[in-house]
C-alpha cells in the first residue's frame, strides 16, 4: 500500500517507514535509551514538529531526550488517488476516515511499540474525548511514548476506534479543522516533564495547576512602570513573607476566576491533615 | 528599539512594520475587505503560520479571508542582546516578561486595530485565564480582529497586563512551554467558523458542542470491516430513524463521558418550551 518513493517522515533522529512488512524499532540506535517515543498518524506531516521543533522542545528533540515520528496517513490511502475517506454512513456533511485505511497506519505506528497500554497509550485527538490535562500530561510522561491519531473531516469510523481500543481525549470544548495543532499542546505539555527538558527543573513545582492553584502574579524590573511599583512585599526580602502572599494572590485568583478549581482544591485541603496540626495518636 | 534591518513578518498580504511611528493600517489594500485581523506578539516569530498555513485555514490565509501578522517580542528587547525579560521579584525559578518591553510590542500590534475591545479582544495566553471553549471561538469570529499575546518562561509582569486591561484566556488545564501552540489552537477553532472558510457550511452544524452534545460516532464503506457491520439504521435510508439513533447516540456518549456538559444540556433543555407543545396563550 504504501510508496516506497516517500521518504519516511523523522523529525529526531530515527525514523518509522511507512511499510507494511513487520520491523522490529529495537534494533534501531537510540541516541537516548528508552527516550519518549511520539508517533503521529496524520493527513498533514508536514506540520510536524512545527513549534514542537523549537525553543526547549525542540531542543530537546535535537538532544535525542524525546522522538517524534509522523506516519503519513495518505500513504495508506486506496486507488491511485490514495482516497483516505468517505461519505458518512446515513448521510451529513462532511467525510469519514475509513477504518481500513486507520487501521493500516495504525499497525506501522505500533511498531515495536511498548504493549502496555499504560506506558503507551494509544489516542485519537478528538473533542468527544476525555479533555487533556495537567495529571494526563504527567502520566503520559512517566510512559515509554505514545501514539497520537490525528482525525481530519467529520471523524474517523468507529469500527476502528473499537478495534484498537483507542482512547479518545479532547483538548478542550471546541472543535479544530484537525489534531494536528491538538496533538503538538498534548505533546508539549508531556514533553517538558521529561528529565532533562526544562533548564531549570524547579520551574515545574510553582507553575499553574501544580498545587491545584493558578500561578500568582509576577513582577519584574523596573521597579516602577507608568507610576505602577512592584508590590512592596516582594521586594522587602522576608522570604517567608514572600510565599505567604504568592500563596493568598494564588487563591484568591484561583476562587475568582476558577469556581472549579477552587472547590477541588478546598475538597482536596480537608482531606489531609493541617500541617502545624499533631496528627492524633490512634 | 525595532532593527530597520529585522524583515516585517507577515504571514498574510499585509504587513505590520515593528516600528513605533504611529501608521494607519486601514489605509492599507485589503484583499478581502473586513476580513478577520490576527496579530501575534511573540517570541517565536518562526512558529506562525505553522499548522495554520496548512489545509483549510492556510488556503483561506491564501485567499485573504483572514489575516495573520507576528509581532516579534524580540526587536523590542532592551540592550545589544535584546533582553526582554527579567529575574521575579520576590526571587523564583525562571524567567519574566519585562512590562515595558511587551507594551512597546502591544503598542505596535495595535496599530489601526478596531478599539472597541468587544470586537477586538486583546488575549494574553495564559493558563490563568478563562478556558476557552467553543462559544469564545464564535464571539470571536464575529469580531473584527485580535491581538494575542504568547507567553514563555515564568509569565508577564502584571502591571503591563493590568495597564493593558489585557484579557487572559487559557487553552486548557495544563501548561506548556509557551502560548505559540494555544495561539495556534484558539485561531484555528475561531478562523474556520468565519464565512468562507470551510467548503462545506453545514458542517459546523453537526459537530461536537454545536448543540452542546458530543457527536455520535461515525460510519463509512467498507460496510463489513474486521467482522463488524455498520448499524443498519444508518443504511436503511430512513432520515427520521437515522436522526434519532444519532440523537440517542450523541447524548448517550454525552452523559457517560461528560457527566459535565450532559449536565449543562439538560438544564439549557428545561428552559425552552417543548416542540410540540403549544405554547400557553398568555
Amino acid at each position: 500500500m504504501s510508496n516506497p518513493s516517500d521518504p519516511p517522515k523523522s523529525h529526531g533522529r530515527l525514523s518509522i517507514k511507512a511499510s507494511l512488512q513487520p520491523r522490529d524499532l529495537m534494533e534501531e540506535p537510540r541516541v537516548v535509551k528508552g527516550a519518549f517515543d511520539a508517533r503521529i498518524v496524520t493527513l498533514f506531516p508536514d506540520a510536524f514538529p512545527g513549534t514542537l521543533g523549537l525553543s526547549l522542545t525542540g531542543r530537546a528533540l535535537d538532544f535525542g531526550l524525546w522522538r517524534l515520528n509522523t506516519v503519513p496517513l495518505r500513504d495508506f490511502g486506496e486507488g491511485r488517488h490514495r482516497t483516505v475517506d468517505d461519505t458518512p454512513a446515513g448521510g451529513g456533511a462532511g467525510m469519514v476516515l475509513r477504518a481500513d485505511v486507520v487501521d493500516a497506519a495504525l499497525r506501522v505506528a505500533m511498531q515495536g511499540a511498548d504493549p502496555d497500554r499504560s506506558r503507551w497509550p494509544v489516542v485519537y485527538v478528538s473533542p468527544r474525548g476525555r479533555p487533556f490535562d495537567q495529571a494526563t500530561a504527567r502520566r503520559w510522561a512517566a510512559g515509554s511514548g505514545i501514539t497520537l491519531l490525528c482525525g481530519r473531516f467529520e471523524g474517523v469510523d468507529q469500527r476502528v476506534l473499537d478495534h484498537w481500543q483507542i482512547e479518545e481525549v479532547s483538548l478542550g470544548d471546541f472543535v479544530l479543522t484537525g489534531g494536528e495543532i491538538a496533538a503538538q499542546a498534548m505533546l508539549d505539555a508531556t514533553v517538558r516533564l521529561l528529565p532533562g527538558v526544562l533548564g531549570n527543573a524547579a520551574s515545574t513545582d510553582e507553575e499553574s495547576f501544580s498545587h491545584g492553584l493558578l500561578e500568582h502574579p509576577q513582577y519584574t524590573r523596573p521597579q516602577v512602570w507608568e507610576g505602577q511599583e512592584i508590590p512592596a512585599v516582594l521586594t522587602g526580602g522576608n522570604h517567608g513573607e514572600v510565599a505567604k502572599w504568592r500563596r493568598a494572590q494564588a487563591e484568591a485568583l484561583t476562587a475568582a476566576r476558577r469556581p472549579d478549581l477552587w472547590a477541588a482544591h478546598q475538597a482536596a485541603q480537608d482531606a489531609v491533615p493541617k500541617p502545624g496540626r499533631k496528627a492524633r495518636k490512634p
